[in-house]
């Protein structure tokens, strides 16, 4: 595994878990962790059971005891150490966004196409995919249980950018992160609408706008915010991203991401209407899915709030009984098990490197439409 | 009308809007209003449209143009008033509870049998069965839509007593209300449950509790409140009642009333658990029922939170179209809507004077168990 | 008044109830409605009270009992029947939207400000401003209480045309409601939006949509869908309309509006991020106010769910004790008495008829956007 | 650690994190598990990394990689385990409750104070009182955010039960389970209410009962439920407690468990109200506090949704930014965490054993008045 900050460890858990509660066809072993900063990769290294820690990834695609790549580093890296790894026959989990651009996105398409042929798979990482009531909301959709779908409105809502003292992290930097809240957040629910509906984001038009121009320079890393100190820099990266979107099969669709709703944490809100139905979610109730079946008739009909913790549900069975919540960490921990699984069964996981390009080019018009003031195709 | 203050205005406002909203067989008249204070009576009057006002309510018995007495006064009148004007051949409609002992009770009921043998007819203003929600969910009960009925929880929360300084008005003194939050609002919840269920209260075990022991007097009157002076008074009743309850047909209940609930306004609380599927209720959110029903399967199975606005549900035809709520004031309306109904079908309105009485025994065994330390019939 | 139908009951319910629950300085007296269909309109006279009823309603016009004229027309009457009884010298109150076009709001505006030099008053029914929820989350935003303001949010969702049946009343034809969902709904939140914050929309990016293109032809008209026939027409309005907002100040707006949003009633949604604290409203919750105020710090910050029925509330203090709810129709009483105060007082009362006319501004812009592409100034 | 079902996986993977997340004064190592099913027992030490599997809890007192045992299994082997552990010089985590009779109880706090006099330490596992919020309910009660303490409500509702086809677990017998609802998790409630308020239960009034009497034996084990065969065996134990309770300090508390609450999955509902604010909790939306301040002024004062994954709250520093969900487990792991920490510190960890014996008389008083139907001195 490359990168060994929050994502890192997210990534830890989730290999060091997915044997434990589901029952996977291979067990992967945690052999070498890769960070730059040895003492602190190798910290996490001990702490989740990592073999080895090297400084340098590229000695993971010379070892033998590597078959599979999971890179949690920044977005600017994410093409060469995915291209490198799959051009050296290894399997990538590569986190999302895929790339900072289109056209390195591209050419990771085509390194994962090429990889294709050999056997050798990839994967990039919607984690968010993987939370059980997520899921079931695309079971629903695709049983039918809505109807045809004519609405669907996402926003993804946090707030740890609306004090203007927190730091410029890396994220806020367009060389390392490529946008701000949109490539951050907004990438999730391109992805989680796409994913749920199955229509694909033909059209936006858009707005970005940048709050805090100039903010503290960072003196101390944190998981989101850090701690800032006495010199500052220039944020590059817009703060909030909002679009319009047409989607295939006449969908009109309302996205928003924005790291400065005060007061919303982490609230990936996802409603999608259809005629004989609707489904709601919002991830600070993750373990619930809203639904309203509208055949249940004018008496008794109303949204229902499903807890989505039965065993039937996608990806429960694994972990306890009914009513016994599951967390944030659980959805890295399900992208193992189905990972795992495909890779031993030769399928193709999802999603692909193709789906990241399909969202990367989703958020290139975006920034296009914003700047251009027009609609743009995707 | 007897009586013009709180309940005097919600009665008022529900003569006058019967016949705007709904198809009467006949119409109300406001003919006469009856308060001690007759400036302030006079004004209520004036405000509501009530044709004349007395001073004395023994008036209302000999004129020709009352043929229903509307009792709005404190309980310890409610017994003198509501027989006295049965006596004199007038229908009467005596808001809860019904007296402030069961003997005054029985008294109202020989009295309420014998007027009836004459056509004439009396109602208990239990009025929170006409809110929409609460029909429904009787109505899902009748239907057999959760099954047999396991358990009841009821609660009936407030907080304007939790201040010290809330003044002691005549719902803090025995000789004047019966008893406290027992009486004032546990017997809602009561009736509720019973309405609700079709269940009546078979024994029960019971806890009250004064937490505030002396208060000051009040120099103004308000809805609830009012304002007090310098001078204080021992509260003789109890602030808080709460018990558990056998029903009939196996059912056990639990039940809290209390005005000391800091910030739960005017939370009437309601779950029932069948073996099918549950209901829940809060009057906070008024125009909603929870509703559970588990042969949806547990992939969708939910609470389904019913806005209860639709022209199918109980009462609503009458007013706005879906999702348009309703308020506190429009279940008083509703209840004019069934007496006038009642009355001119020659049908007995309920809640009968013997459904009061039935309420005022279980209030009467709350207080024995309270002070006994054991279980008491009913 | 002119106008006897679902908006004509809602006024009528208004005028009645205002001097009853609330100290007016002067009494209003109901003496004439207006209705094409004297039959129906006699009805709704008898209801609620109304002195006389005429066919025409250029006869209000001459008689010397009517001082002010409310219309609760359909939007393509408005111009005409405001713009008489202005020059009459009558005062108007006006429903929303002021008209179908920025023509006819331009000249009402102007009729407007000729009768004012005159001490003649002209508002427009905003009604929903007066929804004590919506007055706090004002008042809320003018003290300061959530800072400089970021992102308004505002959505108003319905669901009474998602199903193809219900038939094409006048609110479908362009003809007759000007546009659609926009006209309808859209203009409630565009003008919610500017009230709550102050701010006004300067620039606007918009996708507009007609799900169902043919309907049947109503054979019986409804509170707002009815019934419908054999013969069908065309649709000729949106059935949803989307919009981007650049405020005043910075602030990014993002709006939706539609009546396909299955399982939605009459959800009007509002939210407000600022930097200091969060508003949050729905319209299906009316009396609720959510509020996050940042300065709680972290160990308690958390949205409020303010129960907007205290006395201390806006308008509340006419109505019942804490927590005993109003409904749709209680703003519709505010307005009676908020106009009839500043009549009283000779104040100009808001919204005027330029605030409907820049609502109307906005509303062009939104259908200009939609069919060029391209962003619009108001 | 002694068990490997529903319980030994919650313990082994909270021994399994604490060191990944936490910084510990000591790294646990997990040596051995005993499970007299030893294959099934293997198969859970693979998953979680239990280095040795022993089929007789014995072994684990004579070995000496084992300083600590962790007794997960059903509650008739508590004392024995427990005992025999602290005396051959092991600390003891017990699962609760702590046992199944006072008597055995007492017997086990005799060993726990015998052991602690040579720096053996012992703790009953209340994992709930580890849950974020709880504890920060616990901190605000401390803090004299809620003022005197007046009420308590607590609820711990499932619906496992309710469908009479589900088998007869051990949970479901009285020589294995002690008791049935009561001690099962009316257990949890009793402890979490001492543990928030600080107050115990001073005197009972109750009512237990059974409604469905015979199930089906089972022939698979499950979490909770399992599946159930042809022949069927006699429950012997209560469906559901529900008692109202004296604590000290003059607070009246109402207090109900089930498993026969369709619809509620895992509902630990806790409610207190003091003098000058109330809190509230639901285990189905584990991650939020409800927390009311009555200083906050009629204008703004409502209850506020504290999402508790701040840094700053109880154990959340740990794991994710703001936001980013914690589930049912993670409780086990901050078990541990505080456990680890006393035993390095050589403080005693809490709750003790002495604690868990209150806890047990408590359940002892409720089955004795469930039984004489008088109320009952703890």
């Amino acid at each position: 595994m490359v990168g060994y900050a929050f994502m890192g460890a997210a990534h830890s858990q989730a290999w060091r878990n997915a044997g434990a509660f589901f029952d996977l066809p291979v067990q992967p072993r945690m052999n070498v962790l890769s960070g730059r900063n040895t003492a602190a990769a190798g910290e996490v290294a001990q702490r989740f059971g990592w073999g080895d820690v090297v400084s340098d990834w590229k000695e993971l695609l010379t070892r033998d005891d590597v078959q599979l790549v999971d890179v949690c580093t920044p977005g600017d890296t994410h093409a060469e150490i995915s291209i490198a790894a799959l051009e050296s026959g290894r399997h990538v989990l590569c986190e999302k966004p895929l790339a900072n651009s289109v056209a390195e996105a591209e050419a990771m398409v085509a390194a994962a196409e090429q990889a294709a042929a050999k056997g050798i798979r990839s994967m990039v990482g919607f984690t968010y995919r993987r939370v059980p009531a997520i899921a079931l909301a695309r079971q629903l959709v695709q049983q039918g249980r809505i109807g045809t779908i004519r609405h669907v409105r996402a926003q993804y809502l946090q707030d740890w950018l609306a004090d203007p003292a927190t730091p410029l992290s890396w994220r806020l930097q367009r060389e390392r992160a490529g946008s701000g809240a949109l490539g951050d957040i907004g990438a999730h629910i391109v992805d989680l609408v796409q994913y749920v509906t199955g229509r694909r984001i033909a059209s936006v038009t858009a707005a970005t706008q940048t709050f805090v121009h100039e903010r503290p320079l960072p003196v101390e890393e944190g998981k989101l915010g850090g701690r800032g100190g006495e010199q500052t820099g220039q944020v590059t990266v817009d703060d909030t991203a909002a679009f319009l979107a047409r989607l295939d099969g006449g969908v009109l669709g309302v996205f928003e991401a924005t790291r400065f709703a005060t007061g919303r944490k982490n609230a990936i809100r996802l409603e999608v209407n259809g005629s004989d139905g609707s489904i709601a979610f919002d991830f600070e109730s993750m373990n619930e899915l809203s639904y309203y079946d509208a055949l249940d008739g004018s008496q008794t009909a109303g949204f229902r709030r499903i807890l989505v913790t039965e065993p039937e549900h996608p990806y429960v069975g694994g972990w306890w009984p009914a009513g016994h919540l599951l967390g944030y960490e659980h959805a890295f921990t399900h992208q193992v098990v189905d990972l795992v699984g495909d890779l031993a069964a030769g399928r193709d996981p999802a999603p692909s490197f193709a789906d990241g390009l399909q969202v990367q080019r989703v958020l290139a018009a975006v920034e296009g439409s914003a700047e251009s003031g027009t609609w743009q195709h995707v």
